[in-house]
């Protein structure tokens, strides 16, 4: 394992200290592993918590900050938080106005989350809950609520950001972070793996010339696993897969995150890019505020994914409002 | 050689297409391999020219925009671009002012570079040089101008792209470039390498527990090879080799890039980034607006490179001042 860290143990720990100390206009560690806004959002705004294992920088606590979230639960990688760690993040981000807990769907997740609301709906904090659920690959159309939570989850963060921002009240903020989940669909593709410095070794194995299809980022199986084709072959498959999911007419607007899981360069991901938009313009599909980069990662495995969700006049206006954080900044300029 | 492209021939002009066409806010090509800011800037503004081979990104086609560069000459992976190609976008650079070409100390880029500018200054169009020469590994301070050009050209892209937004003349704004290259310094280390796709196969091996010290963006040879260590041990190397080459007394404010070669994810760095500030400012040195993050890459290299710069109240002006790209943004009102 050639990781620059200096123990599994501390790593987590070592990170956000470093995270924290280097961008102090936008993240405070108020507990250990609970991250926060440094400046809270006004009073009266819904706060919104997220929350997951780390590694997957930015996500999640990356996207703590104006116009994003109001805090985050961290666990060790690839594991989820503790119950505990959730329940002060929210009420770090409570500001009377009640929060969104907003985060990918995985049951260690979903358990903590749920147990963390259950004590404080008895504390009198009101809570409301969206599941991100954009992972075609993890399960079919019919069974979509048990699809994992991927790279989608940065549109949903995005959006319900600028709804609460906007003024929303929980009920709105909760529906716009609904819409938002319910607009974007995902898939990726892997082409070989991250080591969890706690396990020391990769958490799967791929041949020197294979893909796998559909992979999760935390090395859930896939569709298929077979020889590399070309940028133009993946993207074409990922792209139909994801039309066959939500059905894209001439004429709807979109916005696509074609995403590194790590490793992969940027270069590629142009490449990917270039021929997303081939395909959809050719259809009379317009693309929005594309984004290209590392968005939702698994450290250091190499491979994309591809995100695209669905625009209606209101969840554009909420995409291209101003945010900001250390790892993504929207001017709210931007035509 | 396990790659999201289509063939390691057309691998470069897909890239920019996807590049160009994903920011159109920011990049135009207005012939081939010749990127320009797509806005460009106003009348009478010194133009800033840069170039040098593909599979750096977000260095050198990436730092096009406001408030940073005004074009780019862009060659096939890791190799220059051609004379001709720098002519074109020190051309489209021009508003009147003259043009800065600020590019990284490589033999190929010299030549060119200054091929083009002999050739431009023939037909009245006056143009300055500052070379990057910043890796400390690369030859002994004796022999500083044998440097290569490492991420210190970030800093100094940055300089002087707000030197000329400032209205400096050529003769300013060369000054200015010339002042933030001389008060940098970087040093890398590799953890494996990346492949070029023309070649196919990696550009060096490293044993399964090796790093090496030193070692260049395109796998130039370093200072020593040696077993992995600790994070800690690895930047204390660094910061201590930084520091003899340019020493910083007590009071000294720095910015610090500390900068993913390309695999190396986010959470590694802000381990290393913790360090980093805990020696600095153990000794009285203040870092101002680090970076932190993949600003200089060389495709899916594994490792990191350290950047200082040395500010006074001048350069610190200038780090600080309104800049965007598709692959950073200064708001301008950092503190």
């Amino acid at each position: 394992m050639k990781k620059i860290i200096n123990s599994s143990v501390d790593f987590v720990d070592e990170m956000l200290d470093g995270l924290c100390s280097a961008h102090p206009e936008y993240y405070a560690q108020p507990e250990r592993r609970v991250l926060v806004r440094s400046v809270p959002a006004r009073d009266g705004k819904v706060g919104i918590v997220t929350g997951g294992g780390s590694g997957h920088l930015p996500i999640f606590a990356g996207y703590v900050g104006p116009g994003l979230l109001d805090g985050a639960a961290i666990g060790d990688v690839f594991a989820s938080p503790s119950s505990d760690q959730i329940r002060k993040a929210i009420k770090h981000a409570e500001r009377g106005a009640g929060v969104l807990c907003l985060y990918g769907n995985y049951g260690g997740d979903v358990m903590n989350f749920d147990m963390a609301c259950e004590m404080l709906e008895l504390e009198g904090l009101r809570t409301e809950t969206v599941l991100v659920a954009d992972d075609v690959a993890s399960a079919p159309l019919a069974e979509a609520a048990k699809r994992r939570g991927v790279a989608g989850m940065v549109y949903a963060f995005k959006i319900a950001g600028a709804a609460a921002d906007a003024g929303g009240d929980l009920t709105a903020v909760t529906a716009a972070a609904r819409k938002a989940a319910e607009s974007c669909r995902s898939i990726g593709v892997a082409l070989s793996p991250c080591i969890v410095p706690q396990a020391g070794k990769p958490s799967f194995t791929l041949g020197e010339d294979e893909i796998e299809m559909g992979m999760g980022i935390h090395g859930e199986r896939g569709i298929w696993r077979n020889r590399l084709r070309s940028a133009d072959e993946i993207v074409d498959e990922m792209v139909a897969r994801l039309r066959e999911d939500m059905p894209l007419a001439s004429g709807q607007r979109v916005s696509v995150l074609v995403n590194s899981l790590g490793a992969t360069p940027p270069e590629e991901l142009y490449v990917a890019f270039r021929r997303v938009r081939q395909i959809l313009e050719a259809d009379g599909i317009r693309i929005v505020m594309p984004l290209v980069g590392r968005y939702a990662t698994s450290m250091e495995m190499a491979g994309m994914s591809l995100t695209v969700m669905a625009l209606d006049d209101e969840l554009e206006a909420w995409l291209k409002a101003p945010a900001a954080c250390a790892f993504w900044q929207v001017a709210g300029d931007r035509a």
